[in-house]
């Protein structure tokens, strides 16, 4: 990404927020988290965060998908012996399909992202709306698109330690590289 | 309490959600908890509260505090040699005044229940408005307030077991009784 592209989705992610009734502090807003996971296509695939707080007992974020954003298939592996990150998502506006482990459904609402066809494998589909959420067991296979609304996503969670994150997508790079 | 006190409680509490842009499914605005701690003034000590999440891992909740109302002083003790609960409040809507331990400030902007004013020890004080927030350290005694406004606090913490929780009103009953 260049800078002008994650000053882009910083300003556009706060208006989402702010529509939706959450207040940032100035310093948030300014550092909200820009993630195209090194592919380079932010507008299919990517997702735009805050983080609140992220100890080593729990974790709590608000996640903003742009209309048709996608967050890859991914999972939270054990480390060290202890469980992988498990994670709440609540819905706070708009919609958000969920894709986990599970009987597939028949026709799924989201659009996979065309090229990453291949890295896309599990299609159980649980869609959230404002007020609903699910819990994800550890080590699970997900991936979460916004509808034509896009989303705000609640994440409560246990610690989360991304670099532990295994992508289906071997090209995603989970720390952004941002060019001027 | 009685009966009618609850509802008009889960009623109020449901539109200051509201306001605050925070939906609820019907089911949870039906159970939002009303927290008098036995002491039958509710205006004055009590809380109004939503658990999204409570694991063995994490935990979420949304606290309303009604213009005034204030969250009796306690902590959370370690329990079977486990660090007591950790929390991090966000002030969400309006404002809500916390007492640490610590550093007492010279006048608090709280005003301390006068049937329970010996009860309220701690008076370091942080203030705090949407989008501020603040991480009470475990087993620490802590309080807090509603200003004039009332406020809404998302609660991110580690999991919340309220039985253990440890009162300086030696009245306290955690449990709400409530009565037809």
């Amino acid at each position: 990404m260049i800078a002008t592209e994650v000053q882009a989705a910083q300003k556009r992610a706060q208006e989402v927020l702010r529509a939706a009734g959450i207040v940032l502090t100035a310093e948030e807003a300014a550092h909200i988290e820009v993630a195209d996971m090194g592919l380079n296509r932010l507008a299919v695939e990517g997702l735009e965060l805050v983080t609140y707080i992220n100890n080593d007992r729990y974790c709590a974020k608000e996640l903003v998908l742009f209309p048709g954003q996608t967050c890859p298939e991914h999972r939270h592996p054990a480390v060290d012996g202890k469980a992988g990150k498990q994670e709440t998502f609540r819905c706070r506006a708009g919609e958000v399909w969920l894709y986990v482990e599970g009987e597939p459904a028949s026709t799924i609402r989201a659009r996979v992202p065309e090229a990453a066809r291949k890295y896309y494998t599990v299609f159980h589909e649980i869609a959230l709306r404002p007020g609903e959420q699910y819990t994800i067991p550890p080590d699970t296979l997900h991936w979460f698109q916004a509808g034509p609304e896009g989303a705000v996503v609640s994440e409560f969670s246990s610690p989360s330690t991304d670099e532990n994150d295994i992508f289906t997508d071997p090209h995603i790079r989970r720390a952004a590289v941002v060019e001027n």
